[in-house]
């Protein structure tokens, strides 16, 4: 593990350097700075984050519970400032899932014909 | 996203250059040369992916599907050979969990406080 982690922080000071974390973190200092934003975005993650839990815990939702959080989401994505950071988040993620389809073909590649 | 690729193509041959990744290759050649572990590993495989196909379809696991399930996991697991396969999986999987956990750290600090 050791050579690896020279590589792995390369890689972390490159991804800070991108367009699509400039963007993101342009986009929740925008929303930081906008107390109504902010008010409804953490709102919303914090339902989020519970409805999460649960399902983690095994919990049934319930409709309303759902429903709550339906409204939650659509209220936050009212907001053009958190709708631009939900998007930002979104493109970034697509980057996180680009390195790891890359690090992960040469160990699917060892199963090849099993 | 450009300037990103060398720096994840350099990650990703230097982890085809750790330990985990060697010893990874190593175990599965060791179950692809051997006819009964193969033969039980693909079964065992065959079996989880598709159960995970219907959980992912959101279709119920019948009680029969996953006692059925567990028994081809043990009788795999009885190999020595698929043993150290499963075992090599494990610590590979830490390494691309560390990498995505370094990797995720500086986008987790953009929310610090909210
Ligand atoms: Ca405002
Ligand atoms: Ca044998």
């Amino acid at each position: 593990m050791i050579n690896i982690y020279e590589d792995i922080n390369k890689l972390e000071a490159a991804l800070r350097q991108t367009d699509e974390f400039k963007v993101l973190k342009d986009t929740v200092e925008a929303v930081r700075a906008d107390e109504e934003a902010t008010r409804l975005f953490t709102n919303f993650r914090d339902i989020q984050m519970k409805l999460q839990q649960k399902q983690m815990n095994g919990e049934e939702l319930q409709e309303d519970e759902l429903i709550f959080a339906q409204k939650a989401a659509q209220l936050a994505q009212s907001s053009p400032k958190i709708l631009a950071m939900l998007e930002a988040e979104m493109a970034l993620s697509k980057v996180i899932e680009e390195v790891n389809r890359i690090l992960v073909k040469p160990i699917q590649s060892l199963y090849d014909g099993l």
